[in-house]
């Protein structure tokens, strides 16, 4: 009826004059929004399977977390910024000259921000459950050890080496993996389920590579919410694994260049404009 | 054959007499069947879990039944009426101006007419295991404690802030990903799998965000199935938490309105036209 | 290079000569086919879980079998004979005018054989594991029970009108969803993924309907396996619960027609030409 | 901006000089790759449940790790080299007359390589792990047994005869499957999506198809990794099981052929040019 259609006209204005005109920041704050989504999920799905006591998910459930996490933080911001939601990919692109060095700081900050934030929002939204289930000690190891829920750490058996070349392997294998389904010349995945298969990538990471480290093959992942751990009480033993994570960014950045240039990376991560 | 087309003619004219000639009553019986489908299957599945007591199936298994209820239940009426499914959505389209107010009330009561019905459809199913698992005491909280098979009930150690705040992180993180799904300037997902992918985002939303308070982000399909539980003998306690239930419909609401401008609501809600 | 084209050349020769003319008998031979596979995974899934006492696979790893089961048994007949692969839904096809009665038997014959040989390979193939679970002893009921490998048995509790009301509900709620899948003027799943979502409306029945008598939804599914584990040593307790099946199975078909005609059944039932 | 524009055409021809120039040398560096991917996320996933003790997956994830393991080990290599990943398929298209003779022993050997390197990689990301499992004992049996990471072993109950039939059926239903849903004349999975789909049929062989000798379906990846397992130290218990493994591989070879002839094997194998 026209009434209906009068609105609409009304709410067409509106979302023009919402309409962000900064490109950058459009990107920004997709990448943002992408890193919170994938976050949100993940950290919040290890929080669950933490206070529940493993009667409302297990070890599974956080793999799976982390996947469908992945999906749905690449389907937000992909049509905007790409969905880069790590810095080590937006480097090795600005490396690789398919993405401007002016724009990496920007990016980077918007996925380590939305991190952080997610990181604080599982902590708020999860805050009854913690607080019932460690009776108000916040720590990163014991029984009732709740950092684990915001950032990864080693297994007690793991060795220095140990740790670098677990992460060196895994982040190859998702490489592998995101280059194959964005490969045209090759068997590329269907338009519109890449980010699906992207997830699924990540889930058989962690249901194969797992154990180790927690995968954390994503520096932004790891630590935004770190620092926010860090910050909300979890104090500095949160920063005790630190050796290892220095270590493996450095490995994975140049890894990501070497195989980029090696699977002509360029093919699924230009952003498409618009 | 012959004698075959003979028949199939027959059909199809009894299936034009068949036909429902209003469009709106159409609209309401298929809203009716989509949160009917959408509660059978995830109530039944916590029917399952309750009454086997874990031995055929366990948490996750009730995730996955609302996320696969969720993807019939927008399969079976997308094409007539939308799939709203959720009242929330129904009223956020009309703010929008995307959807009528004058059609408002019908699917509101279809919706919840569907809940209603499919609670009770999956009482009588597991009538016998329900009184086998009760012993013929239907109770909201102990050992044998069956209410839970139909509406949320929060967590022990859940505050009514921490309710409410849960809430509205579950209704935000849905609304996103399936706006997210639904945006053609974005990338949206491959036509025919939509209602895979908003189950997609169901199931993780219950792997991460369930274990608070059960993550009831459909009013229809928490009050339906409560309303039905009162009734049913279960007694007025089904509504001790209420307070926490008004609080989130009406944040949800507001939210709903918001984000709805800020993601154009408007590309995957409109009712396709038949 | 030559010597390869030549051998294909000759292969190929010998393909058209092993090609079946007869097409009734090729759409048997699909039917057969498809019926097969759907035991062969779904009864071998409960088998995996009986005899490795749930360390190979628990309850929903039995959902997962027949699901994809039911995938797979429709990807490999559907082209040739529309995947029925089941007599009810062939006899309402009849009765819609949309099957000719002169195939009817034959189909229905090829699916209960399907069925009685894919139990019996499963048998071959667990031969091993289960004399060395059972001891030798095969027994329908008990802690080393294997009847309900081949085909389904109501729980304890369970009531004879119960268990007709179970399937009533759970036949109902696979038609509406399969038919939902097919129809073109609602929301059809993508070209070739049919099989693959009517593989998970059958997941999420055996999630929230399964624990009463094992979602029997198919007369050939439960038949044939019943026959052979009573021929094959179980004994006539295997005909106990008939009573329930017959009555289901004459509700089901009935409940097709109904709902058949509701929903336009022809939709997505038609053989395929080829 | 042209800063950029002008590093991306360098990058362009560096990776024009680093393509490399024989074709049967990239199919056999894309066989390696895809068997290896496969080795890797599916030994992984072994390694984890073992090493964790089942509290960081279970059986199921296991399956998982080989189906998605198989998915991906089919994205890497399939525009390349047709994805055979199994020296038995190699021989049938041999046979068949779609594969030349020639690349055969190419097209094995570094399916082989592919699958021990990948072994050996999982050695060593699971080094640290497997040495506080075991204390630094590589057994092939016993309550801290490892070798089971590498390669297959069949249950204690199985008799030979037992392990023959059930590879004789796991792999029919795998062929039957993977040649169902490349069939054009059929109903062929949504280009695309084929190696989602042979993962699927993977997985539930796995599921169905598991307890008795571990689905081992494929030469390559069980007798690469036995192999590496033997050299590593797990000492020549690891090839007790021998006979078992030669008699299915005949078994196999020749029921490839039949089955290939029967069901137009060339359908979906013939490695797609470029």
């Amino acid at each position: 009826n026209n009434n209906q259609q009068y609105r609409a006209e009304i709410m067409d204005r509106l979302l023009k004059r919402c309409r962000i005109k900064s490109r950058l920041f459009r990107e920004c704050l997709a990448e943002f929004f992408g890193v919170y989504i994938l976050i949100l999920f993940g950290c919040g799905s290890v929080a669950q399977v933490t206070t529940s006591q493993n009667t409302k998910g297990e070890y599974p459930s956080i793999n799976l977390g982390f996947a469908l996490g992945t999906t749905f933080g690449v389907y937000v911001p992909k049509g905007v910024s790409g969905a880069h939601l790590n810095p080590a990919v937006s480097l090795t692109l600005c490396v690789l000259g398919r993405f401007s060095w002016t724009r990496l700081p920007f990016y980077v900050w918007s996925q380590l921000f939305g991190a952080f934030l997610a990181a604080a929002t599982v902590a708020l939204q999860y805050y009854d459950a913690i607080m019932d289930f460690t009776g108000g000690h916040l720590t990163v190891s014991g029984a009732t050890a709740t950092a684990g829920i915001f950032s990864t750490y080693p297994a007690d058996y793991l060795s220095l080496w140990g740790g670098v070349v677990d992460q060196i392997i895994g982040t190859a294998a998702l490489l592998v993996c995101v280059l194959a389904l964005g490969d045209p010349h090759n068997t590329p995945a269907p338009p519109g389920l890449e980010p699906v298969l992207v997830g699924a990538a990540v889930l058989v990471i962690g249901i194969s590579m797992g154990s180790n480290s927690g995968y954390a093959i994503n520096p932004a992942r790891d630590f935004g919410p770190r620092l926010f751990s860090y910050i909300a009480g979890w104090g500095d033993e949160v920063f005790r694994s630190n050796k290892i994570i220095h270590l493996w960014m450095c490995n994975k950045i140049f890894l990501y260049k070497q195989l980029g240039i090696l699977f002509h990376c360029n093919h699924d991560t230009e952003p498409t404009k618009n």
